[in-house]
């Protein structure tokens, strides 16, 4: 910026509060360009796209120490005439490359007029995300070629991207300059560019590139995906690069099921069939192709319209979706191929999108803490919060995060699948039928529960009528946590997980089921259902589901030198279903405020959509990635000892003072002298 | 490099000079990459690649002002014993890595271990090409992954590039990613990588990357290809990147003749044909295919050997070749797509060669002055000439080059294909039969001459038993020339392009054909042979076509603001084939010593070995393009009155003098006052 002459008009930009002095007759643009107001425009000053909208205030501003007149600014040109007449300029706007600077005056920059608008989240600890997508709109008028100075066309549209935007050495691809000619003749010598602004920074850099050119103005909306890569689901939100809004959602099974349930044992799959991994990556990027078909189906428009896709996923589907054997992470020293973001062309991951569009692979943080760990951290920023902050990301593998903005450990733990109802003798997925609320009256020993598809409890009115259709069919995840809890809190179960005997507890529901006793939760045998009971093996698997998610926090805080944590967050689809107070009772989590733990719903999905409209959370997240202290649980010794404490419910070591404020636990212990568990039992008497 | 201690010993590399102290123990290679002393090293001193070889003299050296003592180096070590053994190290030579500095020493990098080696080539005027590949070998010894410390195992392997080769941020495509784990693990974490270097500068500019991992210690050899793709033939060249050694050269006819004969006739089929475009880009890269495919064979190497390949072309077949219809090229302003240099994967261009192979295409100077015609500015290096050069590469078009190591200027000029033996009557494409050398006794007007296939004159004897397989069919683009300016000199022709008759002339040989007159070549009728003369309408073309070449030239000597150049160089077949003399006395070329006009040769397809084998000449030319003053003729009003003047042969306004010193022109003038030159005759008599 040149010297000001403070003699010039005053020129004050809201709500930036940016201010200086320009010569009369200085378009209001050019002033914000130059102090660097975040003020739109795709078509470069030339009063065409009407991103540039602005508002001047009129009258007195004493908080600014300006009066502005009524004739602050030029007079309504016929430019803005026009595009008022055709599409109509709300009422005290302006088009900011058109209205000049007369004399002192107060502009305000509309959000719809700001590049780097925000998306607002709903739960005020999320950060707000900043729209700054890798891919963008820009209107050129191109120089005509010239035979006293030769050059290509594709130089002169160089040219004018550098000059009007300060676009410096693009990049364009074969397929562009296969239509560059005719589209630039087309269009007069005027085109709409959409142009990936390109990385300077992290594993994604590359130079800025012109992706697409169409003749003229043009509108025509970029499209991006954020895709989250289970492996079970696929899920992709397919989101406006412009605004940030997310226009169609949408999910399928992952193909690769068909090779086996859980990651291992589609790891087991390639280690056993030749050719194995390449089926895999061959049946998920089908899946994918298929997946953004329906998608772009649903928001009716053509897969060619999506520029720019990320992807999140943990690192075995990372390698089976690379195409990369997954051998090494079946096995110690769990080696990734690469941890690091890898930025590429969606060609050549064999995705039927745009020909130029680009594909962004957030970092693995470690062997077992995948890229949607680090999409998680994205969404939570663990790393700049202010008090200390839990992070937990519950799947068959969890995914802890512990830290604040000094420092960020992380580590997985191997929390099995019971917490998925997997290994429960009477678990399921959470669908219509699963029981999924418990609560157990600690005098009478009775159960009242809820079922998915039904918002009456069991034992009110009008509850066999709700559950009519899905019936009573199972216990889900977050069920079998309540249940387990609540039979804790009413006296049936003791601290070393053993269940009481009907005698010992008081009530029928308890019977010796085997060797162990068993509680009965629902007998629907009357009407040819199941009989749902929780039995002592079910106790031990989440035990064991549980002292592992424990134990690797517990570690985490070791590391960190801390007992408490100030806050947890639970991430992920079982963290939205979870009480925060039964998963406490549990000991899953550690001793903290109730209302200090909180569901960040799906952060990995969150995440993958921050990388992908803000380009900057990119090179951020991996800076990030690399400073985040891993853990590996497997090598540490104290790890186990924290498990064998974390077995007891809720830990025979660590105290939980707080939840001692909240819940008295009964003093039970039904161990009768034969050994403390069913396990140890049988071996004594076999 | 740290501060010298001057006590400690002083170590001299020839033949570079390079000379600093170092301390004792200090081995060899170390000395010699502190003093960027140029010694190659695939290991990175580990004593397994055996590049470093050095050769240690010893005794006075008067001239270095140092003694050097008989154990100047460490003793030969076991290293060095085992490699004597296995592979023997020739006398007097020691590994760098393993010899160290024991007191002072001059030590001589033999041309085989140096990294940049030069390969020399004939001809005195050209310059010798250095070796300096975008893709090299480089041995690492990786870390092992560590649970304490998780990271990629792609990670470790860059920072043992980093660290042991100073290669930095280097990348890896995903079908290295794919095959890199099970690699480093059957190389013991030991592996050679294939490194394309990277390109800081220029178009083509690119991170460093991994193109290919071998285990353990691998010499497996890198080739790359040089490709001049031209309108009749495609010329590929394989050389061996490491030594620069051109290990198999080969050719195919471009398949793109089924289409057209010429590039005129290419650009009318695409804009008569839809999709012609199209097809014509596949045919040519299937041909391209097939090509590397017989170059492999005949080499026997695998094609996914070929990691990088250098194109040069003309306009319209660079743009064919990328897929680009160039429509725009058949017209003014003839625009170029883009002018500029291209770096793609091979593998976008259809070619079947590494996965990971580079292409890369030398910039174009202009809409009708190709990357052909900047290969040939690479090759002879105008733009470093202390003496003003003009480079004529002739062909449809001739691409006309002027200047010195301050100013080039270029221009492109409508030659058409009489050169090539096409519009004329006798005219043949240079093949067995074809006359190719012409003399006319000025006395007797008997001419002699020479056909391809045979050594000997048509006078001399055992003539007709030489030529008695391919007879004598027509005459070629060099004997058409050489008849010309020998009828010329002989009187048979006249100033304007009229040949006199047979009693102006004096000999029968002249004889009324049509309105005009010609002259007998060879009668070879009574054989049944063809009857082949030199007609009128014959000087016709070739005065067109002189024409149009010399007033390109003349038009750059303006430019230039000279009348004279200090040498003339002939790039391409034809220029090899010429005679100097009779150019100048057609008044093709302008007037200079005759053994100042020289032949380049294929010059276009050295430049493009050049920019194969050191990539720092890419950009080098890309810079050398952009500040080539590009010169359209089309839009210059003295092109025509050059043209006009250079009809006459030699020329009617320029004089020749240094001509005039070799050869006296006869002054003859066949006019007889009917006009100038069989057309305007028949108009007036019609």
């Amino acid at each position: 910026m040149t010297t000001e002459n403070t003699n010039d008009p005053l020129v004050i930009f809201t709500p930036s509060g940016k201010r200086g002095h320009f010569p009369e007759g200085t378009p209001v643009l050019t002033a914000a360009r130059q102090l660097g107001v975040d003020l739109d425009s795709v078509c470069g000053g030339r009063g065409i796209c009407s991103k540039c909208q602005v508002e001047p205030s009129f009258g007195e501003f004493p908080k600014h120490g300006v009066t502005v007149a009524d004739d602050a600014l030029s007079e309504f040109n016929k430019v803005e005439q026009r595009y008022d007449d055709k599409r109509g300029l709300q009422k005290g706007r302006r088009l900011g490359c058109q209205a000049t600077i007369q004399s002192d005056v107060v502009i305000d920059v509309p959000a719809g007029s700001q590049v780097h608008r925000q998306v607002v989240r709903k739960r005020a600890e999320a950060r707000d995300i900043t729209i700054n997508p890798a891919v963008r709109r820009y209107y050129v008028e191109v120089e005509e070629p010239d035979m006293h100075e030769p050059s290509g066309d594709l130089e002169r549209l160089r040219q004018a991207l550098e000059k009007n935007f300060d676009i410096k050495g693009v990049d364009a691809d074969l397929h562009v300059l296969q239509t560059l000619q005719p589209i630039l003749r087309k269009g007069d010598w005027k085109v709409t560019c959409a142009v990936s602004t390109g990385i300077t920074e992290g594993t994604g850099a590359e130079k800025p590139a012109i992706l697409q050119v169409w003749p003229g103005y043009s509108e025509t909306p970029l499209y991006g995906l954020a895709v989250d890569l289970g492996s079970t689901t696929i899920a992709a939100h397919l989101c406006d690069m412009t605004t940030g809004e997310v226009v169609a959602s949408s999910g399928i099974m992952n193909p690769q099921i068909r090779f086996g349930e859980d990651l291992m044992s589609r790891v087991s799959y390639s280690m056993m069939n030749e050719g194995g991994a390449a089926e895999m990556t061959r049946a998920v990027r089908e899946g994918m192709n298929a997946l953004f078909t329906q998608i772009a189906i649903e928001a009716e428009i053509g897969t060619d319209q999506i520029m720019d896709v990320v992807f999140v996923m943990n690192p075995v589907m990372h390698h089976l979706f690379l195409g990369i054997d997954p051998y090494e992470l079946g096995q110690a020293p769990f080696a990734l191929c690469t941890s690091e973001a890898l930025s590429v062309r969606a060609s050549t991951l064999g995705l039927t999108i745009h020909p130029s569009a680009r594909a962004y692979i957030l970092p693995s943080i470690a062997g077992h803490v995948g890229a949607d760990a680090a999409a998680v951290t994205l969404s939570e920023a663990p790393d700049k919060s202010e008090d200390l902050v839990l992070l937990v990301d519950v799947g068959t593998n969890a995914e802890i995060q512990l830290g604040n903005k000094d420092t960020v450990y992380a580590c997985s733990s191997p929390t099995g699948p019971a917490f998925e109802g997997a290994q429960i003798s009477s678990g399921q997925r959470a669908a219509p039928g699963a029981i999924e609320r418990v609560e157990i009256n600690p005098e009478t020993k009775e159960p009242r529960f809820r079922v998915i598809g039904s918002e009456i409890w069991s034992d009110e009115p009008g509850f066999a009528d709700s559950v009519a259709t899905s019936g009573i069919s199972g216990i889900c995840g977050s069920g079998i946590i309540e249940a387990v809890a609540e039979m804790r809190m009413a006296g049936i179960l003791d601290a070393s997980g053993l269940i009481g005997s009907a005698e010992q507890v008081g009530t029928p529901r308890c019977f010796l089921d085997g060797r162990t006793n068993s509680y009965m939760l629902w007998d629907g045998s009357a009407d040819g259902g199941p009989v749902i009971s929780v039995t002592n093996p079910d106790i031990r698997a989440i035990q064991m589901a549980k002292a592992a998610l424990y134990s690797g926090a517990r570690l985490l805080m070791d590391k960190f030198g801390t007992d408490t944590v100030d806050r947890v967050v639970l991430a992920g689809a079982f963290g939205a279903h979870i009480s925060p107070k039964h998963a406490m009772v549990l000991g899953m989590i550690p001793d903290c405020e109730i209302d200090k733990v909180t569901s960040a719903g799906n952060a990995a999905g969150t995440g993958a959509r921050i990388a992908l409209l803000n380009v900057a959370a990119r090179g951020e997240i991996e800076e990030i990635v690399r400073n985040i202290i891993k853990i590996e649980t497997a090598v540490e010794p104290s790890f186990q000892s924290h498990f064998v404490n974390a077995s007891a419910i809720p830990n025979s070591s660590d105290p939980f003072p707080i939840l001692g404020t909240h819940v008295t636990l009964p003093d039970v212990n039904f161990n009768t002298g034969g050994g403390e568990g069913g396990g140890r039992r049988r071996r004594r008497r076999g």
